[in-house]
């Protein structure tokens, strides 16, 4: 097996059976079991805490369709040159889009894109977010809710934005391997 | 009550028992609930979510002290300049530390505090991963190496700055206010 | 007596008589005689023009209050994160104040801060002079005409902000270091 | 007579005698009276604070000799884009130095100068005081130590870069003129 | 047929002979004309300047591999977010490597992939001649020389990296768009 | 004759006939074979490729007056700091214009000059091609269009400002340098 990160962590031996569970379920739905699970899973609750944040914010209700909440993941990940990142959610905006090339455009220029208006203010916002959040103000939020996003809208994409501001600086700053699965899926 | 934050997300009323103690507990300890905690409240399992990966990352065992976690905080919010965060943990270090002159070092300045070369090195990298992590490689691993730091000390140092790059971006993006009293705290 | 900069270069021995007064009024006044008073005295040209520079715009006439030079003050060296005039001139906002969380929001990101739109206009605009000053044209000038500010306002503003860009990066090059007392002053 | 600034602030009338005396000495020693003085004048306490600096940092005392301060000056100007200082200190570069290129190359690019160590790390530490004060540390003054500059020289070093911070960000925010005779000086 | 770039500017009718064989060839051996030949052949004198210039860089004789080329090519696209190059050469990393993985880490970050010190030095240069040729020194092109690199094959390197500086804001400024079929090709 | 770059390349012997002619006539013409040329000449090929691109560009029909396109190389030079652009399109700004002072305010700030809605225009989209071209969108093509240029005259801006982005960077990559004659010229 090529290595997970940089660190030498290795998983919890044996996997808690709910883990194990867990990593069976992915092999089983994905192909594959991601490497960031496995890069958090020497240590059980700090995967469990990771696990939990991502599938409530990536996976449960939300105003913003799972595509939207990838295309945000993705241009996040290209302002911060994240490759793990970049991978494995490039190949799922492919995915849920049916649209190859618009993943490529998320990846590597998404003002390029020729989204509606709505998608464009959520992209803007969550580029604002990542490069400089401290000079955000009611006016950027007030764009969003000028394009229809209600208060929980924005909620959501600020949180989903905020997230990958982290998983990016983990996986770069641990060199964080994505499966090698990813880059021929979905083209 | 002053406003937590930019969005009208009202907590969920009436609260789950478990989270009404938790709150009475926050009451109880801090003096007051954090505010960030009152914004994610609207929705229990992101606030579930939120608690479980800060209390194990900030209050769980690690090779990092308490005061160090801390450290990394809020340096990393001084870059990102984040009211929030640089208030609420700037206190967390003048209490933890009893050197109200750290505290003010690490909201203006890291560089110019006079540290050990491990917390340096700790802060160097915390920086490092905050303002460019897309060019992180294997030999600023290795400087955090060379003043004592195992891999699971580069992991939490890693983790703790990626986190309050969410934390920072996420109170910037909805202006999420601090409570009042962290301002004269332990000065 | 702690080291009061980097550089080896004491202070004229005796002091000139003016000199020593003008130290002595500081020390009843101010109950300190502020390091970069200490650190230009080793040559008393230097130091007088200096302190004639810096009374005459800090203590003289001004359509700008004392607080909101200040204010200015401590946005500037905020930006150029200058441990030394953070210290000094955050302790003169809360003074001047009466209101410490107003000091902290100047050091730590004025655009937090609940200001009226000519204090907020004054502020953009220092930062403006500090950050980019090379890309400001006459719309600028008449953003701070239409908040009721006068051209002999506009200069007092830029002259300021440019103060401070002058003293922040000469106290960094020589780390100076701010006297103590400053950070539990007006808490 | 064209305009001197954006700002509508005329000169004293009368001047003073001693102000009058001195622009007159101005005109006959350099055959103009520099426009920044004469922004200065319509307030004759801010007009001899800022003769009284220049004066003592330009002129007085240094081991660093004019044409260097000069070089110092037309660097930080560069940096930081300043029409007004780059043209009347290009100008003064090439006049004390005899050698016109010299002045094209601190206007241009100083790092494609043939420059000796000494004058190199000279102006590397201006353009960092310049750039990013906030990360100067000892390793920086140890490297003007290294090449043969004492800490009363490294004072005069970071005090001429400073101040051209200050003047450079002046200049701009209120669009102060460079007298016209300057650009065809010394070519 | 979808457009070619943001400007009105329609190929020559009819094309000259030499022109309209040129295109064939492309066709016959690319599968298309990529656009954008189309997009310069509204004049044939600034196409056929670029394709001598193009075909003698890309093409020629050189130290540098064809692939070693690409990749420089997609590592300052990268830089630059340039969609149409990123989109354009990414395919040619992928056919000329014969790993799609590597075309992939170009894309996102070169400093993720396993490269030998030689192609490192390479790219290390080409960035930095993209984000900051002007202080680029002797000590780069020496660290060139130091893994094996001739002066010809410093001048081809500089010169790939600048010549994609120039079309990456080519297409970028006039909205130029790839053709379609290189998203899924050598996937 | 003093050093053409940093690289040991030296001149095709004999130069080919058209070559030699076209020197001599540059000679005859400029008072000076440009050095630019003299780089490119250890190959023929890329000599002719970068002259046929280059006569084209800038000496060849446009919308543009030749002024123009000087001064937009001069602006991008300015901004990428390359010391033989600036010096030797500096030079030719002074030559067409007549107007020396317009040649210094290009190479050291052009928002500093009192240019029309026009030229300004122009310059304002030749510096975003130039600083950050991935965020150009069709509203600064249009503001160009607002002042009255066409489709191709959109190209040529951009055409021109990328050139000089690519000549910049090739001639800080192997340290260029500029003729001497130029400094002196048309002051």
């Amino acid at each position: 097996m090529s290595r997970i990160s940089a660190l030498d962590l290795p998983m919890a031996d044996p996997l808690p059976d709910q883990t194990r569970k867990y990593f069976d379920i992915c092999q089983e739905k994905l192909g594959l079991v991601p490497n960031v699970l496995q890069a958090y899973a020497f240590d059980i609750d700090k995967l469990n805490a990771f696990t939990a944040m991502y599938n409530d914010m990536m996976l449960g209700d939300s105003g913003l369709s799972k595509l939207e909440r990838e295309m945000i993941a993705v241009v996040v990940s290209s302002i911060n040159k994240c490759f793990y990142c970049l991978t494995a959610h490039g190949a799922a905006v492919r995915q849920l889009s049916g649209d190859p090339e618009l993943g490529e455009l998320m990846v590597m220029n998404y003002r390029a894109a020729d989204l509606d208006p709505r998608q464009r203010a959520m992209l803007d916002f969550a580029a604002k977010v990542t490069k400089e959040s401290s000079v955000i103000e009611e006016a950027d939020r007030q764009a969003l809710r000028d394009v229809g996003f209600g208060d929980r809208d924005i909620f959501d994409i600020a949180n989903v934005a905020a997230f990958y501001n982290m998983t990016n600086r983990m996986a770069s700053a641990i060199d964080m391997r994505p499966n090698p699965e990813y880059h021929a899926q979905f083209r």
